[in-house]
């Protein structure tokens, strides 16, 4: 199965109460890819750098195995950057700078090769770049996207225009709140599916991860971190485990969404407890199977009526 | 097995945007000792009210087969009474006004029949008052507590002292990181077992429990609740099925500890369903072990690691 991948790739300057990193590799779709990568591969990318990005960075996605055939590298322009300092509370982050520079007239084109792919996967970019990214390829099986505040604030209409044509929206928690201006997440979930998606995932960060389509509730715990180190691309890396699973195993039914959003879930929670992409440096499968089956164990009880 | 339930018994005025309801039961004893009803009879009551307190509730408490020795009745004083006001989203509230009334004055005075008990609840009291409670009794198997922000803030040293002589705290998602001034609830877990309870039981609302053992961590889902109409309580009817449950059972593993949160969670979603304590006028057992049932499909999935 054949899975592409469009967002944006960055260099990030980030700083936790646990340490500071400058100039390291970040962006939507660099974490959705290497998440992703653990399960299906090659995975296509669409993405634009400038001449200042690594090439160490190049060299690392692909050793995972991320074709980059429609990575666009403008020379003389300077890649996306983006500053974010995360307070005691981790919750809570300021985002100190975001320089779009050649991000900011990216359009994404699509190669002849990747026109055909079975699973797309669209980061948080312009909704408009969204749906162009769908005119040029023919009809996937699944379609998921993601969003922010920025776009549901800023380009509401379009954002909505984009939705009616995605399966699955990844979101989270106050995002999906705002969308629809409702407080009650499950009333928001449904208000969302009336938009368009007939799944909907949401990120809850420290509370795990809620999923709904039309016949399944399902409710994923977090993982117990004591030590998070880095909160950035946790949700990027859980759409990527989402996506990488269900194009994996080829199998869009609620069962399979439920796992999926466990390998979702178990990916964000490799991605924190490192800086940047570091954990994925050393990452292997096994730990990956070892994690889900620990979600597993997290929310079981016997539920014998009398003990 | 026996249970001792101590705590306020109150008069609420309550305003939600589903609408207004004057003059109704309240207080944390009431929604525990109804909630645990359903698990063990009798339930021994210490509390106090005014002359004003209702026949009716007394009724009712006596129909759910609360024994009403330990209730003081103050003749010529008047009942705790309690005004708030839910705003569109649930999760923020304003007291309108807190009449401590009789309640000020509150002196736990534990019937010599009391004084050999199995399981204890402390409701949300002066922490003070709840090592009164201990005071006066003989060892019981297993001591609950719960308190909240304003002793944490008024009387910390206080329910320090406390805290050492409880085997579990029941206490919400704010209130753990404010007692440890540690936002990581994993950790904030900990370091409240390191204060004196052994098992530490955090309520997420929205998100669910959370449980924490020498041996275990369990994460609970919430019961997807599309209209809350009344939230408050919720905390008290969880606490209440909490202790009810292994009063009933009588066993204190950390298996049936989880089921015991469950079962917590579920007495809560109902609490929510209507204003005041009303929805536990037609409640039954069997409602509540399907909804039992129900929070176990929640978050289960199937975990083949190849579909």
């Amino acid at each position: 199965m054949s899975l592409l991948v469009v967002g944006s790739l960055a260099i990030d300057t980030i700083e936790t109460p646990f340490g500071k990193v400058e100039n390291v590799l970040g962006g939507s779709s660099t974490y959705i890819s290497i998440a992703a990568s653990y399960f299906v591969t090659p995975i296509r990318l669409v993405g634009v750098v400038g001449g200042d990005f690594s090439k160490d960075y190049i060299k690392f996605l692909e050793e995972r195995d991320i074709d980059l055939e429609g990575l666009q590298i403008v020379k003389d322009g300077k890649t996306f950057r983006w500053g974010g300092r995360y307070h005691f509370d981790l919750n809570v982050r300021d985002t100190l700078y975001t320089d779009l520079n050649v991000f900011e007239h990216f359009n994404p084109i699509i190669p002849d090769s990747y026109k055909k792919t079975t699973y797309v996967c669209l980061g948080n970019i312009d909704p408009i770049l969204q749906r162009r990214v769908l005119e040029q390829i023919q009809k996937p099986r699944l379609v998921v996207g993601d969003t922010m505040n920025f776009w549901i604030k800023g380009k509401n209409a379009e954002l909505k225009k984009t939705l009616k044509l995605l399966d699955v929206i990844i979101l989270n928690e106050s995002e999906a709140r705002e969308i629809t201006n409702e407080p009650n997440l499950i009333r928001a979930s449904k208000a969302i599916m009336n938009l368009g998606p007939r799944i909907v995932v949401i990120k809850k960060g420290e509370h795990g991860a809620l999923l709904l389509t039309a016949n399944t509730i399902f409710s994923a715990p977090a993982y117990p971190l004591e030590n998070i180190y880095d909160p950035t691309g946790a949700g990027d890396a859980f759409a990527g485990g989402f996506i990488g699973w269900i194009a994996k195993t080829d199998d869009i039914s609620d069962e399979n969404i439920k796992r999926a959003v466990v390998y979702g879930s178990t990916l964000a929670s490799f991605c924190v407890e490192r800086f940047s992409l570091d954990r994925f440096k050393d990452l292997s499968y096994l730990e990956i199977l070892d994690r889900f089956r620990e979600f597993r164990d997290l929310s079981k009880f016997d539920d014998t009526l009398t003990s």
